[in-house]
């Protein structure tokens, strides 16, 4: 259970290897503290984050929402979530995206865990938000069909992580987050 | 609950967006079925998928890595893990994943979960294992520096995922998906 920090590697040089209109790749000449020099590639984020929202229907029930994934080219199983505008917190833009993607507000968010998805490529966060004391508000989102709200009771958690349409690493991890600490 | 299968939209077009010596990325033109057409990023897959090992060193330590991430450029704890090589089943990459980065073998391995991350841009799928009855065996890996390998007691589980350096989804689901069906 060691503590100790080890010495970040020096960027030798840092250069745009690729550009496309959502995503820029960058190439760093990195050397590490062992004198080891390599080359690597990443991912630069331009956006302020991301959030996830396990929205409680009542106590017993959690809402999903079904969407349209173009990586996979598939319909998957997940909970509401989306990029936070400038100027927004991470709890307004949780607010925001349960009112575009269920169709409701919460007066109650409980932040559960900061999380990244492959830190080697990428630097983007998503806050992990639980919302309970649900109220109906909906605001237009910009998805381009209506997105399928499925109702789930908590006690059929087990039958949701095995299904193969839930598989993306943040929903499961809030879910498992949510269970952990909730029952 | 339900268990409508929507229709897929339809690619109309795709194309190369911007291209590095890791990554592509694809334009796709879509026409989804209320006839909406939108243009959809995502990021071109390349690899075999990757594996992830949650490795018990005995009944109640797992071990973690610590390892320099360049998106985040940070050092993150997290499970040994990585690409699927060519040729290989996900269980024979995760054997030797274990042997690279922690200098152990694993008799039995469990297989926990398939997952993949922000599947709006990503197909990259990940096969999460637990590993037991582990033996002693080195193989060199390609890794610019030594990795720390650091034994953790299950039983301080909730320190490990409240710390800001294990922030990593995919290492997150893993555990507490062990921590759900084995405690």
């Amino acid at each position: 259970m060691s503590n100790s920090s080890q010495t970040l590697p020096e960027i030798l040089n840092k250069s745009v290897a690729a550009c496309s209109r959502f995503f820029k790749i960058e190439t760093l000449q990195l050397k590490f503290s062992n004198g080891e020099q390599r080359e690597f590639e990443r991912m630069q984020s331009s956006n302020q984050g991301a959030v996830l929202v396990v929205p409680f229907y009542d106590k017993e029930t959690i809402l999903l929402i079904r969407e349209y994934a173009a990586g996979t080219h598939s319909y998957e199983l997940g909970f509401p979530k989306g990029l936070i505008d400038p100027g927004e917190t991470p709890l307004e833009a949780a607010n925001r995206e349960l009112k575009e993607e269920v169709g409701f507000g919460a007066k109650e968010f409980i932040e559960l865990k900061k999380v990244v998805m492959a830190p080697s490529y990428f630097s983007s966060e998503m806050t992990l938000f639980m919302a309970k004391d649900l109220y109906p508000e909906s605001l237009i989102g910009d998805e381009p069909e209506p997105l399928e709200v499925i109702k789930w009771p908590l006690d059929k958690a087990d039958e949701l992580l095995n299904r193969d349409d839930f598989q993306e690493a943040r929903s499961i991890s809030a879910l498992l987050w949510v269970l952990k600490n909730d029952t």
